[in-house]
């Protein structure tokens, strides 16, 4: 009878292992892509990609290399020994090489060129193989190191995951940009947010988070938009202000600034990321942050209950001259820009207790404090002409009891793109959904 | 000019603190939900809900209660000490009471009972507030536990978390299971499943996992059954035998039982889950297991292609009466069974180089090696009368080299519902997606 007993054995070593010297003097196989060949005469380099960065191979038997081409994959044995021209100071000098599988054609770009210089829709639509250059991969490393970031900082402090659903009766944000599907003959929705299911969760486990998909039928094409995105949401009780819901995305910022610099430091200097101190981040009321945006950089006020994206520019560029932070929270947003759910300010109903986080003059972040009593939520509603009577199960729970809670939704896309410098989030993202594009 | 520095200070101690006995005879404050109140004439005994288990409070002035009720939220003032008849061995004396918030009417279900005893679908549509109720809760802080491992088993080996779009301009696993919808005027589906994403991403990165949801559009009811669900995936590069991947699999639910039984105990004893045993997993052939099957149970095969959930449940008694195992890797699959991108035995192609987890005869993963291939993978498409052109960004990876590889995908629920002894997969999905539910 055959068993499997989960352990792991390495037929090979890891690029990382070699790269990082431990193996230095001692003949080794390494597996990986074949990024770059390199015919010196009489001397081939041969540049293995492997999942965490590259190694150099060279080789003084050229007839080894003869029946392989760039993005073969291959397991190399040889011998690695300092070198301090080679990328990562490691060099190996291959003695064999074994061919494990090839491409069928040429590739559609030269992906190891340090920059592509691919426009957008081209380099969009060749995703799957872009994905492998060095700069592209990076991106997403840094993507995931913002997540993990996320949940460890989250599960520290006592937030239980959940995972709730995205096909929905009823949208969460309202109005029309909300994607419709046929489910089963009933007219369903793709969940906006998962605003009513975290909320509910606080009666549960206090404290949740959710790292998932949501959708957004915008009808516009912009460069921070896309239509299906990332949210990080946490939702918590028992707050007494809601800048404790601020406190906690600021630990995570510094959290994650702590990881990417410990663990993924090779993509952060590949991409040249200066990592932001976020070691306090400054708030300013929405309408002192436009009112003093407006006055330095002359730009009159036009809708002093929105803010555009022009004036979210001017404010982080005030915030960085003036403070010396990339990041800011603008709070007091005007209530009738936020939705029925968010608690006004008692000091002044105009105005909510919410704020947005804006990273180098960019919502990346939405979040507030939540009206947590069922008559102040009914009426909200009902002062808006929502019909509170459509939304039962959502309101069970402020009629069944729920302590003082808010959260906050941060844009993973938007966030990884602002901190790599990427000028359109569409880079940000592996896969991205907008107006046109509904493939790869 | 106000700072949010990240340092959060909790103004109380938490539940979990007092419980642990810290605190024992130093006044404390602890925040919470009433989650039962007992007049016992004179004494009034206060079940306080933290988001990790209840902790006992008793007060000699019944009148700090006169105005609360099950459900409020509020803040106990008072002196943890040992009482062995309390939950979790600690009591607190209570001396003062803050009302935090109250509830607008009485629950629609008496939470605090210990079982609940509702038919399903009351249960489901009362799932806001049914998930304060304890039992409850710990059923989906083990599967926050199962995601916990799945994440950090695979870090540890190296993968790279990705997000693939879940709208999608073709389906992974073919079949009339998919919801359509209308993407601003083009045909749209909801993904099924990450496949075609993880596998391009098995170019950039060699190793990917992806938790997130996805969607079949199946028009049966069963207790197996979920028309959305949570998918743990994985992909792994340079794989010599689909084995690795049932390795990393067995390793994963090691470390899954580990993690529970270390920081899950209070709810694997609630819920009274034994947890198995998985040092090494048994694994049958399809053919074999069937057959072994079919003989001690007497039942005559019909389908010698297929397993029919029946079937699934006497191998699983099989395995478990002759091998000790409630897990079975059921290996060797017919090709005509699984999707175009499964790699054939190149012993018998009859059958493929894939598996299934049975847990206690359920399946709850399907994995295997894929094709890697340009030319076999277009060969076995056109075998099949699909048409590769409609496949051309996800062809674009085989054209241009991929690693021999392979992967798997988790049922999340199945396997939560599994582990904790649930006979239906919908108590073990916080708001389950049927032919009949849409909401909560």
């Amino acid at each position: 009878m055959k068993t499997i007993d989960g352990i792991l054995t390495r037929r090979t070593v890891t690029l990382k292992a070699v790269v990082s010297g431990t193996w230095e003097g001692r003949t080794v196989t390494v597996e990986g892509m074949i990024h770059a060949l390199r015919d010196m005469g009489g001397m081939v380099f041969l540049t293995l990609r492997g999942p965490e960065g590259v190694l150099q191979c060279v080789f003084d038997r050229p007839a080894l290399l003869e029946d392989v081409t760039e993005e073969c994959a291959v397991a190399v044995t040889g011998v690695p020994h300092r070198e301090p021209r080679a990328p990562g100071g490691v060099e190996l000098a291959g003695l064999e090489l074994e061919l494990l599988s090839r491409p069928a054609g040429p590739l559609p770009v030269p992906i190891s060129k340090r920059r592509l210089n691919l426009n957008l829709d081209t380099e969009l639509s060749l995703r799957p193989v872009v994905l492998r250059a060095l700069r592209e991969r990076s991106i997403f490393r840094i993507q995931a190191g913002l997540c993990r970031a996320f949940r460890d900082t989250l599960h520290s402090l006592d937030f239980t995951e959940v995972h709730t659903p995205k096909i929905v009766h009823a949208g969460a944000e309202g109005g029309s940009n909300i994607f419709r599907l046929d489910y089963f003959g009933r007219k369903a929705f793709l969940a906006q947010s998962p605003q009513f299911y975290k909320q509910m969760m606080v009666g549960a486990y206090e404290r949740v988070f959710e790292v998932a998909p949501v959708f957004r039928a915008e009808k516009h094409s912009t460069a921070r938009h896309l239509n299906e995105y990332t949210s990080m949401d946490l939702e918590m009780g028992f707050i007494r202000s809601f800048e404790e819901i601020m406190a906690v995305e600021t630990r995570f910022l510094q959290n994650a600034m702590d990881l990417l610099r410990e663990e993924y430091a090779a993509d952060v200097e590949r991409l040249g990321i200066e990592l932001p101190d976020v070691s306090s981040i400054p708030c300013l009321r929405f309408d002192e942050a436009k009112t003093l945006a407006a006055e330095k950089y002359g730009r009159p006020i036009r809708d002093p209950y929105d803010l555009e994206p022009e004036e979210e520019l001017n404010i982080g560029r005030y915030v960085k001259e003036e403070l010396g932070s990339v990041f800011v929270f603008v709070t007091h947003y005007p209530s009738k820009k936020r939705p029925f759910y968010a608690m006004d300010d008692p000091a002044d109903p105009r105005f909510t207790l919410s704020f947005d986080l804006l990273f180098r003059g960019m919502e990346v972040t939405t979040g507030g404090q939540r009206i947590h009593e069922y008559q102040a939520q009914v009426e909200k509603m009902l002062a808006r002409g929502m019909h509170p009577e459509e939304f039962e199960s959502y309101l069970m729970i402020h009629k069944s009891g729920m302590p003082p809670h808010g959260g906050l939704g941060i844009g993973l896309e938007r966030l990884t793109a602002r901190l790599c410098g990427l000028d359109n989030v569409r880079h940000a993202c592996l896969f991205p959904r907008d107006l046109s594009r509904l493939e790869p």
